[in-house]
């Protein structure tokens, strides 16, 4: 149906052509992981690095040494309150560069932690920061191996930030492309959207809702690995659906690949308390963060298996099939609507929900 | 002359006790680099990662993967103002992660960057660091892989704090141990101490003073595979001479190993400027902080072809012996001052110069 010229063509414009970064100022907007964040990344910081790794601009970036294939992440957290309803900054740190790691196909080997820490924080509230990445470390199997503690004076950061990075051995049964994702292919999303962001606006009390909303931070490890001996290479590709949601995880890999991403909205898992927030909030679930929540695309053959081990992996037991891939219109996501309607499902260009990492 | 037993007792005095972390808030002088940052490292965080890694408190975290020996580290840059004379935060925070790499022997293959951006930061601010950091990154020969940006409210962050991790290989040719430290072992600085602690004073222009000097950050990894290649297991150990100075890095591996160092005051390279200016703020340019001087441990007959190593390096040149390893008393660190006195240079219990990387 399609031909390959054009295809190629529209692909170049999805994909070749960069765009600039133009802004005169960073605005929130360059952290949320929407369409300025993307400015950013792709309009400024890859191109000055020059760097192939960072031009795929997957989770995480990859190293071989001497033949052997690692994969290297790195994220800041700065999630305010610090503390929240199912986690912590530490927690979140610790799962987040798991995470970033496992969706690349990297079983996670060494993390390092660098605190910048504001003068004046309870030494409690350290230790049990401190706590929490040892326990989020030592559930995920895996160890600090260096780290860095900074203070600035009270007023310049908020409590804490971390800095944590991470070391992982690509496993040899992943072949992981976003280039590799087909029309025909299927998309999974790993459990019910959006409940993060939900619980940190509510933990900010801005709302004045009394809904128990926790956070979904987990490591996403085990589905991974049960994804992989299940599908094999039969997985094109997955993405961690942190800010920006599922909605930016499913734009870019849609853009990278130059196909287009078509989603059943009543196919998407949203507990009911999340759906119920979000109403209130005025924010689709689909754009809001998740951090134990992955979307893979798998060849139409190994959908079902890997759909089977997604669900019987701890925390996955509500994954599902959101969508299929279709060659056209190339780099878009369109949404079929509980309705029955059908629309463009783009990337957000503000910044609705600040700081939920 | 000393009896192994009693040795034995005091090197586990000097290692074995684990000081406390009592501290009900955190202060400026935990991130130090002096006595409370080590409080905190030893007494709250190695102990909760219960890391061996971490508990070798060297610049890098050691990581073997199936055979290969490689090494990770981490380090968040919080230096206020973000450009100074020499230098600026994205290449300070380049050069600091290559040269964690390099200290521990390991050659560094691959970096990550993290920002954590302030809002309304001018964008001709974020574009001179990130060419910065990678112009250092290219000087290095290492790539930028991965990276991360968040944004916090204005007056959350000074301008920018920048986070970089590092993945090195370990150099064959490395048998690099804190333990490994004897008496009689030579110890050599690479280069004039206490540029840029002082470079960053003057930058804040709270002195008042009009002298020009300069940071001292580059990247060691030439002048440390010099050595290596000169001395191959003679080069017992070495440590990258940052916050708190050469004084900190000489009582930190004094204390690790259970020896003395005995330090001769006259032989410390200093620069004339920086000799001033310490002086007018009463500060031992020993403790001010370098971004580009390594101390080396080298067994006597090692020492003078590492030495000669070190002096063809580039940045290197004023290289010099300060020192000589002694069995007693363990754990401390004596200065023969220019007065034909001797002093104990401890660890700095407070923070004289915070935010100078």
């Amino acid at each position: 149906m399609r031909s390959e010229e054009r295809v190629l063509g529209i692909v170049e414009t999805a994909r070749g052509k960069r765009p600039r970064f133009r802004d005169e100022l960073v605005t929130m907007a360059h952290g949320a992981g929407g369409k300025a964040s993307q400015t950013l990344i792709e309009g400024l910081l890859a191109p000055a690095f020059e760097s192939a790794a960072l031009d795929e601009l997957g989770d995480a970036g990859k190293v071989e040494a001497e033949g052997l294939g690692l994969a290297v992440t790195t994220d800041s957290f700065v999630v305010r309150p610090i503390r929240f309803p199912g986690g912590s900054i530490g927690e979140l740190a610790v799962n987040g560069t798991v995470n970033d790691l496992a969706v690349s196909g990297a079983r996670p080997l060494a993390l390092t932690v660098s605190l910048v820490l504001e003068e004046g924080l309870e030494a409690d509230a350290l230790r049990a920061e401190v706590e929490a990445m040892a326990a989020a470390a030592s559930a995920a199997g895996v160890e600090v191996v260096s780290g860095d503690t900074k203070v600035v004076e009270r007023g310049h950061c908020d409590s804490m930030y971390v800095c944590t990075s991470g070391l992982g051995r690509l496993d040899p049964r992943a072949a992981l492309a976003t280039g590799s994702i087909e029309p025909g292919d299927r998309v999974l999303v790993s459990g019910p959207v959006g409940a993060h962001g939900t619980a940190i606006m509510l933990a900010r009390d801005e709302l004045g809702l009394d809904a128990e909303i926790r956070s979904d931070t987990r490591p996403l490890w085990p589905a991974v690995e049960a994804m992989l001996e299940a599908a094999g290479p039969a997985l094109r590709c997955m993405r961690d659906a942190t800010r920006g949601g599922v909605a930016s995880a499913l734009n870019e890999l849609a853009r990278a690949s130059g196909v287009a991403v078509e989603v059943g909205e009543s196919a998407v898992p949203v507990l009911p308390e999340v759906a119920a927030a979000a109403e209130l909030l005025g924010i689709d679930p689909m754009y809001i963060a998740n951090e134990g929540v992955l979307v893979a695309f798998v060849a139409p053959e190994g959908a079902e298996p890997a759909l089977a081990a997604l669900r019987a992996a701890p925390g996955c037991e509500a994954a599902a099939q959101i969508g299929e891939v279709r060659a056209e219109p190339p780099g878009m996501v369109m949404v079929d609507t509980a309705f029955g309607g059908r629309r463009v499902m783009d990337l957000l260009a503000g910044d609705p929900l600040p700081r939920i990492c």
